[in-house]
């Protein structure tokens, strides 16, 4: 299996749906695509699609999803990973400009989807949807989870569903952090291992907004600021995947990571660091402490 | 007479008021601060004050005003321009925000005030009104004129009101452009000579808008690309100014420059440039044919 | 045929080889990798590798090469090339930092190479070697040709590479320009129909190279205004593509891109565009007349 | 007294001058100007004028200079300072560039000079000395020290030199800092009362680099990384001024701010914000504990 193309959308639960979705639109720009049983679908206006699902009880990850370039190929998911022992579900057009899909869960819990979509041409910067704000993010980039169990995430993205790994870091038999890729971005999923102390479960360190530079980044946290929102780490430069970055809570309760150039990676082999901060430290100073904090994972 | 601060706003007229501000506040991202007897108000959403006066009927400058510091110097002017012959007008509390003010008449025939506002503050990046968008220009910067007699003009600014020059272009005797600035950004006022051929009377060269840099610019000109607006040139870097420019036809029917990285000057004494090609060309390439044309001055 | 990776370099003749390497270095901030036979090795400093060879004698490009990944690949591709009837020779070791190769020629003529390099790591924006300086470009970026026959061409690089095509424009029997790509940047290689009364033979247009941000291109253009080079046209954006573009006149007697934020591209089917203005223009304004002129091919 | 220009330099000491200087030429991309007596001079290479002057031996601010726009303004500092009781000295030419001087202390001891100097236009973009590299800043922008007297040194800048105060954050009778200018840009001297249990002294806190825009100021950070720099605290956005920050230690054993979007102030009441966390922090988060050091001030 290969040739899925990007992290398509990622599904969130916040505390208060109304105070999320004041923030994402007013301060963040960006559209609400749909409203549908609960769920509000947003999208960075460069495309038709939603890129955040977000429902209200609790906070965390509840799903995430890639795109397939064809309904062929979820149909070859879903064959495969059915041969493979892992239970599988149709999702076609469970959701907004969404068309075939198939869902199945991580070795962690995380339900992870692949799905076609209507609209599948690349973005244009200078054609955008109507309500769309000039600080809204490009796409949406990636999702980052604490796993308990790295090895078998990992392996699971790596075998099964025949992604690359970009970078690890730490020691091969206890690694840190791992990052995988659909295609040539360096990663659409970020795994990294509970920190010593930490909750024995699986929860989402944060989800990831592609930024077209970093200038294009700092008006966004200018104008988030003093909406709601804290301002945690940044801006600065990770060493894997070369992003610019910076980390805020959002007032619906996850962490959101703002990137800017991200590296486009084309070899098999992965880079591996000696650990974590090596890995994730291009200038400096190292993350705070509460960087190891996530907002969990929705259980059904 | 000195002491002035900087250009406060300009006042123009638009061939199609509801057309011209849909265009300023959804895809320019201002916002609306009032609208009195057919005049819409809109600033930047950095301050509380308007910067930009829009009114239906024709195209052009109908007035602009500079930034007293205090009610008493505005009364300063007041006297001194009464006494050197030109006549005035108390404006005070005439148009929203607007304290003290006087007016009077440029020799090219250009309504100009020197008024005194509510908010003083200068901008924070991070605090804004709730309806600016992101790509909103981050301030009105200048305007430039082009002028029957720059002398005349130019002689008004620098001796009757005090504002030095900061560049001049072209032969001594028949200069082809001049920059007078209020305090230290390099230009408030710019007198460009009306080309061989051009109608015999003052018109509006453009309204300029300042943008944090030259990414900012880029996101404006993203987002209002396809939204009735027509690229006349750039993104290029003038030598008079150091200051990087586009210019745009707005749908209202005025040309707009955005710029970014205006040089601070603080020496008396202006560069004088050969003409206004070295003038205002750091980069190249020379600007259009159609950068001869203005959209007018409003008679009353 | 496929798993191409990326333009590796671009081969050039120039009229003053001095001159230009001293624009090449000291205004333009690559760094001198080798210099052997009368040939100059240009790189960005980012990676050990060389991206630009530079020759005295003439104008044009002379060939240019994309990287496989492995050495098999390239004995791959010459035994199919082979094959199918194209004359193949191998480069080996031919050009500094490059291990595998085997050199070929487009229908148009133009000498092209597959690769593989020493250096295959990913750049990292705060890893450089000492003489790069900031203002120097992050990566070559694509090239562009003038050819007499773009069907041919295009068909070579789809059908005998394995290239896909992201974008075309013009009429299907009559296109006006077309872009192929390796991987997933949008493209490497560029072809362009000869205007009417253009000369009737292949000519390089532009070796475009990459930059992070607008910012970065703007660096770039202030530090090499003055040295020797002709600003012709932008800054501005391209719509296929998407990239941000500005085009000079280098002192060798070349023309380069600058470009930015070029579009990641990964579905199968490419867009198509009326004409080339529409595809190559997003804000405006038209490109000069001097934009039908090409530097040449290199005749052995 | 009053029309001071800017800062115009900063004398500080270093561990180890050749190590040093490789670090403010081939890192940062400075000019040197002239080598004096043990002293290095270096400048951003927009002017002829030298902005960083170096000596080895210790570390921390020997002196720091403001630009007068004549001569004759100089002569009337030397007769108000000396009327007041103040010592002084002429130091007429005794650095590179330098024209008229006088030199005196303020009252925490940091040594002061009013000076003129050979090259007044202001910078242009695209016009450098050939040995400025792009990722040089584009100017000095301001020094900043712990004292042990903030009213003493504020009421001299204020009362006896002539300065603005632009912000002052903290009890009014306990004032944790200040921030004065000679003209319109925020700051060109910030004083920082020394926090409780710090060395009860005089030492300086930072000297500042002004960037065109963060772009340009992670293109700096990018090239110094991994060049002998520690990387302390940013890219952030202060309230207080508005602009944009990074702080690194050098190699030569002093703090430098790396800042952008300075604000242009043109208003005679200083802004009071409640203590020196509100004042310099827009985004978040709070400083780091290492940023109550400084690295000293020379006696000779």
């Amino acid at each position: 299996m290969a040739d899925l193309q990007r992290i398509e959308h990622a599904s969130v639960h916040v505390e208060d749906l109304e105070e999320a979705t004041e923030f994402y639109t007013d301060a963040m720009g960006l559209v609400e695509v749909a409203r549908e049983n609960g769920t509000v679908y947003l999208g960075t206006g460069l495309t038709e699609n939603f890129e955040l699902a977000v429902t209200e009880g609790g906070t965390g990850i509840e799903h995430f999803a890639v795109r397939a370039d064809s309904a062929d190929l979820v149909d070859e998911y879903e064959g495969e990973l059915g041969a493979r022992g892992v239970e599988t579900e149709r999702v076609d057009g469970d959701e907004p400009g969404q068309e075939a899909g198939v869902r199945f869960e991580m070795p962690s819990g995380v339900p992870m989807e692949i799905v076609t979509v209507a609209d599948e041409d690349y973005p244009h910067g200078n054609i955008s949807l109507p309500s769309r704000a000039g600080q809204a993010p490009s796409s949406i980039d990636h999702v980052q989870f604490f796993t308990p169990d790295i090895d078998a995430d990992l392996g699971f993205l790596r075998d099964t569903i025949g992604m690359a790994v970009s970078d690890i870091a730490g020691p091969m038999d206890d690694l840190e952090v791992a990052f995988a890729r659909c295609n040539t971005l360096h990663h659409d999923v970020a795994l990294k291992q509970m920190p010593e102390g930490g909750p024995d479960h699986t929860s989402l360190h944060h989800v990831a907004w592609g930024f077209d530079d970093i200038g294009h980044l700092k008006l966004f946290l200018d104008t988030v600021s003093g909406r709601g929102m804290d301002f945690e780490r940044g801006i600065g430069r990770h060493y894997a995947g070369n992003n610019l970055y910076a980390y805020i809570w959002e007032p619906g309760g996850n962490r959101f990571e703002l990137c800017a150039e991200m590296a486009v990676v084309k070899t098999d082999e992965p880079d591996h660091a000696e650990d974590y901060l090596s890995a994730t430290t291009a200038w400096g100073p190292d993350p705070p402490a509460s960087f190891d904090e996530g907002s969990g994972l929705v259980q059904k």
